[in-house]
């Protein structure tokens, strides 16, 4: 596995443990100032204020369960993709689970500072029950 | 606007007039052998053999008609992303026109002839009509 498929697996197993955790501020540290997440449905959300609002919303509000495979990694120059299966469980207190389950394009810059972050994020994931 | 960037937007005017002509053929050279298709909802479509198989069931049999805004190509090494919002029609003879509308994000991959190719496609188009 090359260095920056290892970095880039790392970024998705702190993204999803710090989601669980309901850790705002360690997601926003792994994507791009200028990210945009799109998905089927709705308007691109763009910029990671517009993310970190929408966070806000739900962390600490409901318990996160994500499990995931990556499928593919693949790097060159400052640019990534990865292609992730994912599947989240969110639970509220007095409601139903909620699950999603879907495939998960993104594409990953590699900043001034070497880390790798994501940039643009198309999520796929439809309602699983 | 780079070389890159340039050509890479020749090759999406070329996908919707080769669609839109019914041209199998033109299509498949602007995609990697080991292309992936994604969507919402339904299993990803791998490999250029299963697209053609897919394309040859419609081409011909109905008028495709499409309008697409580039909203940003990044090019690195020899890979690049590009996000464009599509709406495709679609009219088939006796039957109600359906047009299609959302965003797509696609990982192109410069191959070893030069050619920049789509390799990885995140289509998450909706049903508008």
């Amino acid at each position: 596995m090359s260095p920056d498929e290892q970095a880039i697996r790392e970024v998705i197993a702190e993204w999803l443990r710090a989601s669980s955790a309901g850790d705002v501020d360690a997601v926003l540290r792994l994507m791009t100032d200028d990210v945009v997440f799109l998905g089927p449905g709705r308007p691109p959300m763009c910029g990671k204020a517009a993310f970190a609002h929408g966070m806000r919303e739900w962390a600490g509000k409901m318990q996160v369960e994500a499990t995931h495979e990556v499928r593919e990694i693949a790097a060159s120059g400052d640019l990534a993709s990865c292609w992730v299966t994912l599947e989240v469980r969110m639970d509220a207190p007095g409601a139903a689970p909620v699950v999603r389950r879907g495939d998960v394009l993104s594409v990953y810059r590699r900043e001034a500072d070497g880390a790798w972050r994501i940039a643009r994020d198309a999520n796929m994931q439809t309602l699983a029950s």
